[in-house]
C-alpha cells in the first residue's frame, strides 16, 4: 500500500509533512517526501492524517474482558476471592476463545499492534490471537506452591513448553510463547527456579507481576528477607529478559536491579488508580535508564483495552504526581507505547517507522473539532485525541482495521458470545 | 418526545429497566413502566439505551478552545505569559463567538447540559451559546490591581453589572450572568469587596478560582496572613454562593468555611493532572459535607473538554490517590457530574430524572463491544464509557445531538473559522 500525502511520526518523533510511504508484504519498503514512480498498488490519501507507528501493550489478561463490571465496589480481596476466581474456573478454552475476540476488537480500535498476555487456556487464546490479525506474546499464568491449594497447579508448568515446539515458528513470527511466573507470591522458590531455568533453556522472555501493591511487596520481604525484585534476581529470574507488570512500589536497589538486568517495567496506570494500589515512581525508573512501556492490564480492571486512553492517563497523571507539566513530553510517552514495547516483546524489527521495519502503522483522522486547531500534532495525539480518530490500523503490512470496521473479527458474534457465556456462568454460580 | 422502553439512571442512581419517559416543551412530563395511552407525539426506541440526566460542567473558559495545545512543554509562567496572554490580547469578540462554538461541539458531543464559564467578550460568548442550545452560567473573569499592570482593567466591573439586565432573563433563563471574581492573586482586597457587594446587591452566583497552585496559597498567606478561602470569606465574597475551581491546596478551617458557606468545590483533575497543579483533597471534602462538581477547564490546560473523560478520570485517579478501590463509586462521581453541577449554577430543577424536572437528558447506546458485557450499568458507564457512545442529547427538551450530527452548529464552518483566527493571530504575533 502507498500512504500518499501524509504526515509521518518519524522515529524521532518529529512530524514530517507531505511524506509517502510504501509498505509491500510484511514491511516497510520506502519513505520519502517524493511520490514512487513505478507503484502499482493500492494508495491511501493522507490528506489531514498523521500516520504513527502501531501500539504494543505491554501488560494485559485479555479474556478477562469477560468479567468487566464484575463485582464492582468489592474490595480487593473479597472481589478476587468471591467473584473473580469463581468465574474463571467456569471459563473454558472456548470461553477463552471468545474473551480474547472480544478484547482484541478493543486492542484493534485503539492501535494495538501487539500485545504481552497472561491468562490460561492459551492455546485458544492463541487461536483468536491469529485471526484476529493481531501479534502477541502468550503466556500461561504460572503459579504454583504446594503450600497453598488456590496455586497447586502443575499444568502451568506443563504447558508453554508443549505449546512452544507448537507455535514458536507459526503465523510468520506473529504469536510468540513467553515464559511466565505469575507473581512471587503465588508460588515457591523452587518454582521461580524452574521457571528461570526452563526460560533459559527455551530462550524465552518471562512475563510476571511485581511489586503491584504494599501488601505484597511488604510480605515478600517478610517472607525472604529481599524485596520481590532482589529475591527474583537471586532466584536468577532475571537473567532472561523480563517484562515487569506494574513495579509499584519497587525501592532502592530495585532501580539498580531492574537497569543491571535490562527488565521492562510496565506502566499500568489505569489499573493501578482503579484498583487503589498506588502511583508507580515513573520518573526515577527513567532518571535511572530502565525501560517502561504501557500496559492496559485486563478489562477487568481498567475497565477496558483502550490504549490510547492508557497513553493520555499516564501522560497527564505522571505530570500531577511530580507536580511538573514539563515531566513525560509527548514523544517521551509515545516511545513507551511504540518502540519500547516492541523491544520488550523481542520484537527488534518493529515499533517505529523506518525501512526495512515491520508496516505496523496506524493512521488518525485530524478532521476532528476535538483534534483542532493545530498548533501541535503530538499534543493533539496525546492529550486530545480518542480511539475513535484513529481511522486505519495495518499489523505487518496486513489491514486489520479501516473507518470503523474491524476487518477480521465478526463483532456482532463476538457480543453475542460474550454475553452467552456472562448468562451461563452466571446461572452456575 | 417519548423515550419508550429505556433503562433509565433514576435520581438515586438506580437502574430501572423498560421505562417509559415523556417529556413537553422544556420538561419531564412522565416517567413509568408503563407506556402513555394518549400520546402521540415522536417516539425514540430505548432498546439497548440507557437514558441519565445531562451534564453539568462546573468550570470552563470555552474560548480557549483556540488555544489547544499553543505553547505545550513550557513551564507554567513562561506559557502564561509568553504564549497565553500575547494570544488573547488578539482575540476579538467574533474569535470568542467562535472559540465557543467550537467548544459548544465538544460539550455536547460529551453530554454536557450546561456549563460555567469565566472569560472575556461574554456578549459573543452568550450569542454563541444561545445558538447552540448549551445552557450557561457566564461570567466576565475580573482582574483588578492597580498595582499589577496586567490586572488594571475596569471593564471587568462594569460589564456583567450592564449585561446582567439584558441577559438574565433571556432565552428561557438558558443563560445566567455570574458575577466572577478571577482569582485572590490578581486583584485586590478593595476590589474583591466590591464584587461581593456587586453580587449581594444583584443576586449572583460567585465564580472563582481558589488555591489551585501551591504557589499561590502560600504566596496569599504571605500578604494577608489568611489562606485564600478565609481571606476571600473576611472580604466578604462566600455570603453569595460562590463556585470555586480547583480548590487543590486548601488546608485546615479551608474545610469549615467551604461548608459553613455552602461553597461548591470543583474539581479539575484533568487539569491539575496536566497543569501539574497537585491532587484535591476529595475525600476529605466529601466526609466534611462540601458539594463537589467537575469541569473541564479550557481546553488550552485540559487539553479536550470532553465530559465523559473527566468524570473517568476523577474516578479513577481519586481511588489511585486514597489508595481505595472502593472510594468514589460511580454513583457518587454521576451525582458530582449532574445534580451538584445543577445547584451549583442556582439550576434546582435540573440535574435529575423527575417529573417537573428540565429535560436535559442524554441518551447511551449499550450495544458497543467496549460496553458489552453488562453486569453493572453505571460501572460501564463511569469506567468503559467514551462521549462517542452518548447517542442523542436533549436540552431543555431540545435535541441538540442525535448520531454523530450537532444540531445547531456548522462543524465545518466552525473549525474553519478557528483555524483562521489561529492562522491570524500567529502571523501578528
Amino acid at each position: 500500500m502507498l500512504f500518499k500525502n501524509i504526515s509521518l511520526v518519524d522515529e524521532n518523533f518529529n512530524i514530517k509533512k507531505n511524506m509517502n510511504l510504501v509498505t509491500v508484504d510484511e514491511v516497510i519498503t520506502y519513505i520519502g517526501s517524493e511520490v514512487p514512480q513505478e507503484y502499482n498498488g493500492e494508495v491511501y490519501d493522507g490528506n489531514n492524517k498523521v500516520i504513527l507507528p502501531g501500539f504494543y501493550n505491554t501488560h494485559c489478561h485479555i479474556p478477562m474482558t469477560l468479567l468487566r463490571g464484575y463485582g464492582e465496589g468489592l474490595p480487593l480481596q473479597r472481589w478476587l476471592f468471591e467473584k473473580v476466581f469463581p468465574f474463571e474456573a467456569r471459563l473454558s478454552g472456548e470461553d477463552c476463545y471468545w474473551g480474547t475476540m472480544h478484547g482484541a476488537i478493543e486492542l484493534i480500535k485503539s492501535g494495538v499492534a501487539s500485545f504481552t498476555d497472561m491468562y490460561f487456556f492459551i492455546e485458544d487464546i492463541i487461536r483468536a490471537v491469529e485471526e484476529s490479525g493481531l501479534k502477541g506474546n502468550i503466556s500461561h499464568g504460572s503459579t504454583f506452591n504446594p503450600d497453598i491449594p488456590d496455586f497447586y497447579d502443575l499444568k502451568a508448568y506443563q504447558d508453554p513448553y508443549r505449546l512452544l515446539k507448537i507455535y514458536n515458528t507459526k503465523a510468520s513470527g506473529r504469536i510468540k510463547i513467553d515464559a511466565s511466573l505469575h507473581a512471587e507470591y503465588t508460588s515457591n522458590e523452587a518454582f521461580v527456579r524452574q521457571v528461570a531455568e526452563f526460560a533459559k533453556e527455551n530462550n524465552l522472555i518471562i512475563h510476571t507481576h511485581v511489586s503491584e501493591t504494599l501488601k505484597e511487596h511488604e510480605e515478600c520481604k517478610q517472607r525472604h528477607g529481599l524485596t520481590p525484585f532482589a529475591y527474583l534476581n537471586k532466584c536468577g529470574l532475571l537473567d532472561q529478559p523480563v517484562v515487569a507488570a506494574h513495579c509499584v512500589w519497587i525501592e532502592g536497589e530495585d532501580f539498580d536491579i531492574m537497569k543491571e538486568k535490562n527488565v521492562t517495567s510496565v506502566h499500568n496506570i489505569s489499573s493501578n488508580m482503579k484498583l487503589g494500589s498506588g502511583f508507580a515512581p515513573i520518573r526515577e525508573m527513567l532518571d535511572k535508564g530502565i525501560r517502561v512501556g504501557l500496559g492496559t492490564d485486563g478489562a477487568s480492571s481498567n475497565n477496558n483495552l483502550n490504549f490510547m486512553e492508557e497513553i493520555h492517563l499516564a501522560s497527564i497523571i505522571n505530570k500531577g504526581v511530580n507536580r511538573d507539566p514539563e515531566f513525560l513530553q509527548p514523544s517521551q510517552i509515545l516511545r513507551m507505547a511504540t518502540e519500547n514495547g516492541a523491544i520488550s516483546q523481542g520484537r527488534f524489527d518493529a515499533g517505529k517507522i523506518r525501512v526495512g521495519y515491520k508496516a505496523d502503522l496506524i493512521v488518525i483522522d485530524m478532521d476532528k473539532p476535538h483534534l483542532q486547531p493545530v498548533f501541535d500534532v503530538l499534543a493533539n495525539l496525546v492529550y486530545s485525541a480518542q480511539s475513535e480518530d484513529i481511522c486505519l490500523s495495518m499489523i505487518d503490512g496486513k489491514l486489520v482495521y479501516k473507518d470503523g470496521e474491524v476487518l477480521n473479527i465478526d463483532v456482532e458474534r463476538t457480543v453475542f458470545e460474550s454475553n452467552r457465556i456472562k448468562d451461563r456462568i452466571l446461572s452456575e454460580i
